[in-house]
């Protein structure tokens, strides 16, 4: 191990961020940050979310894309969204631009895998990982995820934990496009407020005379803060990602367009020159 | 920066609390969280909750009154619960009895400004506080009152954050009043397990002979402890606040008295003296 | 005290967890972790969960038992389900296999007390705890029940927090047994996957001819792992507390069978031998 993998007590201690779909009551995060409290006892945890909802692999690939890289390079990313578990699926890690990710190879990484950044990767082999602990036929994010979140913690090299993976799965996100008569895209979330996040980049879109349609409703004009309209008005901004949301001020736009996850979203007039 | 604002290690690092109503599962409170850990990587971070219900700056008003000041002086208390995200509403941080405050400047800190203490407010300038950084329109939580609240942590002096403002927007909370019959004050709060909060301090009343009603039925006996009655029944106690709560031991005391937040709450004789 | 207590800065600080069913939107958990900052600056602290059904003892009991021992020795686990606080029920706190735990005595503890480990106890003094200190009637939570923890994560003796206690609360959980027939036992929790976990040991039976019945509806072959069946098939495998857990592949199987917690398992044919 090169001492530069070290971790510096100038940065303080590496951080190991969780996120899952099992809920807190059932006890099975807790059971992972006690194995990793256990195993990488300088490291610091934080939840960053356990509420996924069961098995939604796209949901949890786009809230891994929300806070990823804001953390430092060092963090490690524990993600466990695992329908998977107990079938053939492969178990990995990788680092990408300067983090590390530990994972089921399910899918959820596409977003992280796609950035366009420098990417290794490894299948975690249970041998490397646990030697001489048991491993549950259910709960790999406790016998096998934890105890490699926790080795890359505590600054062990990736390349130890499994041999190199070329071929990581990846979802088939919905891509927007560029037709003769605007661009063409999809609602691919609705978060908490009921804001309408689309796939559309902001970048390919001038505000002004674009018009927004969700289906075969106006989505509003298209403006750069909520402030821009009178509250309960629909609008659209380009949002936090950098891409297109529609919204209501102090309101949603999930209910006033009684739209989700899959809507057709058409903009039309005055797009933006090149992607 | 006068020495003694530097953290001491002999206390500990800062911790920093979030209360927003962001949710996790969107990943919002994750990429704040990432920020801080970036930006200040020795502090300690808490999350106080998220689940504040979307823009319901009145329940986040209390919840942070319920646990600010147990925290040790030095303590950054963030808050994010923000419908004026992307109109002319200020950002601003404060310190009161010791500790910080960062939040937007809509009311959300009244119960903190209103207790009494010394406090001193400066409007957050985005150039001062995240300079060369842009600023998304949605989501000033992640790029400016976080990366606020970690200049704070790390010991850096309010005043180097912005200007000072005299004027912070105050919510009009209901006040309990003394009339010629009993004390006329209302439901604040309806908590996890039913108990209604009024806003009567415990301290305005005796024990004994009092009558407390809810809207036009009786709430129980004034009793110092649930211990008093049996399971099942009705009884007012002085909670956790200095606060008269009307509870059902073991049950709702909303499902009970079909009472919710600002039903109007009556106590009639025996009541104490001063203020 | 002896040195030995002390906490090792090569292992880390201590780590206090906490389980409750405050939820978070109130503040109470947020209180309570603001007095352990306060009261022991250097301590971890990460919240197992604070979504146990109100007064759900037996939930809690159970989740308890899915991490406690996950943590290393010295962690503080505090518990604060408190259905009876107000009435004389008692406030312990015990060392069990090297870890801490603080809690009311209501029998919350009763898995950790049955496992076969070491245990002392004692019942926590307001006045050895929080000397000086009000204590509300309402939430120990914050007055007692933390307070003791701080001082256990800082290292003092468990004796010095009160005198032993021989007889706490246990609760009286579902026993399987035995019978001519086969093996008899019930669900005694249903997780977030609507996973029906059974009070059955896995090394009660053998995979092959074992039939697994909930209530009077087939639960599927018995598996050692998900992989075993197709998506949408029900199966029994033994799940990660090494119970016998009823399960639907990619589905639930609460909603599948319409079962629930006390829902009664038989297990006939080619049961394993001793116990």
């Amino acid at each position: 191990m090169s001492p530069g993998r070290r971790v510096s007590p100038d940065r303080g201690p590496r951080t190991v961020t969780l996120l899952t779909d099992f809920g807190t009551v059932d006890g099975y995060a807790a059971a992972m940050v006690g194995v990793i409290t256990a195993d990488a006892p300088l490291a610091r945890i934080d939840h960053a979310s356990h509420d996924i909802p069961p098995g939604d692999l796209f949901t949890a690939a786009l809230t891994l894309d929300r806070y990823a890289f804001f953390y430092p390079e060092q963090t490690v990313h524990l993600i466990v969204v695992d329908p998977g578990v107990g079938t053939d699926r492969r178990a990995i890690a990788c680092r990408v631009d300067g983090r590390f990710f530990v994972a089921p190879d399910n899918g959820v990484l596409t977003r992280i895998l796609q950035r366009g950044g420098e990417w290794s990767i490894i299948e975690l082999e249970a041998a490397a990982v646990a030697p001489g602990r048991p491993l549950s036929s259910t709960f790999h994010g406790r016998d096998l995820f934890a105890p490699a979140a926790a080795r890359l913690a505590r600054g062990e090299p990736l390349e130890s934990l499994g041999a190199p993976v070329a071929d990581p799965v990846v979802l088939s996100l919905p891509r927007p496009e560029r037709t003769p008569s605007g661009i063409v895209g999809e609602v691919i979330q609705v978060d908490r407020y009921g804001n309408l996040i689309t796939n559309v980049p902001g970048s390919w879109v001038d505000a002004g005379e674009s018009r927004v349609m969700v289906e075969d409703r106006s989505a509003g004009p298209l403006h750069p803060t909520y402030g821009g309209v009178e509250p309960g008005a629909l609008l659209t901004v380009v949002g936090s990602l950098g891409l297109l949301e529609v919204s209501v001020r102090d309101g949603s736009a999930a209910d006033r367009l009684g739209a989700g996850r899959g809507a057709r979203v058409r903009i039309t007039g005055n797009a933006a020159g090149d992607r």
